[in-house]
């Protein structure tokens, strides 16, 4: 007879290939999903996406009674008040849930857009055409809304999605997902264009990260610590939306009283999003005359601030460590630093900011352009607050998240960031000499 | 005394701590030369350019001199006639990189480039804005005139390279590179902005790939073991050009004698690049027509072929095995498949092929229009050969490679695929509610 411990280690390994098994089926079903969607017209994907909408009407008691499940459940394990909010489904959220899929549905499809055909001097015409990625795994935690969101964006793009959420939203899920399921079998498309993982068990996010045959893309959506473990594992290439060390700084040629309000809305529009300024920098020349009123006013909203030398010598604020100009505190926090002029700004954004959203507040037109060329963010601000970082406000309709990666895309991400172009090249019998 | 084995380990380590520390330093060096880079204007960067290509003129001698070197050593080492060839820096190629440098100089510069500024209903400005990926590694073998390529089309779109070339061409790369060098410091440009790696270590090679905080994109320019050892040793994301494994469908609405000379140039035009077709497939309502003049003109070319059933009932060929279907030949040899459709045409290519280039010929527009959405692959054509695939020939004026990626870039890469896109949003104070 085997010992215990040759026992547990059989038992794990068939756990694996039945967890590797079913990942990589969901993967073959994907693919063959994303050759049909690569194929859908607007019409029919939009079909679906209303068909969705309709069924979470419908299903609204199933969808609450789904999540009061898990959220007694997450009490009882003692998830942080936060956890549980993030975990709700309440009406408002089905509202906004079916909203989304209404806009989605009234989005431009980007799908076989071919923005200009040129012609060569032999008379061949070329062309890039936008097609979807193909398949996309998206892991996300707690929101259950994500489960919609991920699935309206993936299915208008024409990409098949693999779903994995968080355990700990597993029933509001399921609930989900078998509305979306219905829309697409409503809508004459194969169920697979939308799949979740079936099992909460951690080896087939390790499965999916690294099915490079059947995946084209991760997309995780969740704390830092998620995505680095993703983005360490994964052989996939990843969409990454790491933190905002978001910047504004304060030009010598600011309208000052401009300045403020922007910093103020800057920070304190809401602490907790990726777009909000966890540092203010302030050029020399103006420091003295910006910083003792906007210190006044950040102290109005309670905000507690961390300053440099130089700016402790104009305003009460505690001393800014090393580490506070890398933080990204989400919090009622703000450290300040004086700087020399525009060249140190850019060099201090440039060496502690996380590349996401810096803003300049100036007047000055040659300054704006150097900072606009030479800050490496993936979205460049002048005389606008950074929390304006985000799909809906710049006109996305709707976004996956903010990718701070620098290839394929940077900023929010709508549909076109999860499609990509491929060359058309048309001819009349060409051959080449 | 430490034992033998023991010295062994200490001096490994310590070779390997100065490969690693060298590569480091090269990238630290690269990031700072890459912020310089970003905001040079196309004046600054085409003087370079064209130093480079005064250079290259001047030191024909000692190139020749230094290549000879490199070829004495690779027929020492019994090289291939092949690989001679391909390390061959004669005066033909020598001229070539100098139009090389040239032809880049007179491209449109990618950077700063602002193809829309919508304006949103709140008056924000809203754009993106190409900007430099930052800092490129380039690994190639043997051919020592990629060095010339991959540091001109790098520095046009504003990126810091890092070049690792074959050990087999170390001379003749160091006076081209020696070359590059003057012509930088002669356009008061960083000398880092085209680095060398100083050593044919290969665990150099190991460290640029993963180092993802000085390096952005790495591309392996190469036979398919080095790519797919790339890839996967790469933490840092990789632009790939895989292996071509390239279609022709003749439709049943083709014009046969067009879509025999479109299969015999996309055979024969060179049998050794990656867009040469490998594979011919023909609709059995045209194949007892098409056939028999195709295989006597491919005959005449001295092209084996290998055929399906059907096929082998029209002419004369060896039985395609089932991994023809997925040979890249680079050679005169053709799988004939008789399809008994479009949608089989685009099952084969879409499940055999590379997703590298495929070619339709018809004169049927509905079947043109499927075949463009349905085939998968990073160049779709009509009506034209396949050999077509090339930057030059589609109007990007020079190629690093051909993609066959599907995020970021799709087939041949010029300057815009060595740029990305940030967004810059401009306001007048704009503050969020």
């Amino acid at each position: 007879m085997a010992s215990s411990a040759e026992t547990r280690t059989i038992a794990d390994s068939e756990r694996c290939e039945d967890v590797a098994a079913h990942v990589t089926r969901l993967g073959q079903q994907a693919r063959r999903a994303a050759a049909i969607l690569r194929e859908a017209t607007a019409e029919e994907k939009n079909a679906a996406l209303r068909a969705m909408a309709a069924q979470l009407e419908q299903q609204r008691e199933q969808l609450r009674s789904a999540n009061a499940r898990d959220l007694e459940h997450a009490r009882q394990e003692g998830l942080s008040a936060a956890l549980v909010d993030r975990l709700q489904l309440d009406d408002r959220r089905i509202d906004a849930m079916i909203t989304g899929l209404e806009t989605v549905a009234a989005l431009q499809d980007p799908v076989g857009e071919i923005d200009s055909l040129r012609t060569r001097p032999n008379g061949l015409q070329i062309g890039q055409m936008r097609v979807p990625l193909g398949v996309i795994g998206i892991i996300y935690e707690s929101r259950p809304n994500v489960t919609i969101d991920a699935a309206a964006l993936c299915l208008k793009s024409g990409n098949a999605a693999i779903l994995r959420g968080g355990s700990e939203a597993v029933h509001s899920n399921t609930a989900i997902a078998e509305c979306i399921r219905a829309g697409l079998v409503q809508a004459g498309l194969p169920e697979a264009c939308v799949q979740r993982v079936g099992t909460s068990d951690r080896e087939a996010v390790g499965a999916l990260i690294r099915m490079d045959e059947h995946v084209d893309v991760i997309i995780p959506r969740g704390g830092r610590s998620l995505i680095e473990r993703i983005s360490a594992g994964a052989t996939v290439p990843v969409i990454k939306h790491l933190e905002g060390i978001c910047h504004v700084h304060v030009d010598r040629h600011a309208d000052l009283d401009q300045a403020r309000e922007i910093a103020l809305n800057a920070k304190c529009y809401r602490y907790g999003i990726c777009g909000a300024m966890e540092t203010l920098l302030v050029d020399e020349a103006v420091a003295a005359d910006f910083l003792p009123e906007m210190a006044r006013r950040l102290g109005e909203q309670g905000v507690e601030l961390r300053g440099c030398d130089r700016t402790r010598q104009l305003i009460e604020a505690g001393i800014a460590e090393e580490s506070d100009w890398s933080s990204e505190y989400l919090a009622p926090i703000l450290s300040i630093r004086v700087v020399d002029g525009l060249q140190s700004a850019i060099d201090h954004i440039n060496h502690y900011g996380s590349h996401h959203t810096d803003a300049i507040v100036s007047q000055h037109q040659g300054n704006i352009r150097r900072f606009m060329a030479a800050v490496d963010s993936s979205s460049v601000m002048v005389n606008a607050a950074t929390c304006f970082a985000d799909g809906a406000e710049y006109g996305l309709g709707a976004e996956i998240g903010i990718s701070t990666n620098r290839l394929h895309v940077r900023g929010p991400v709508g549909l076109e960031g999860l499609t990509t172009r491929k060359y058309i090249v048309i001819g009349d019998g060409h051959v080449r000499h």
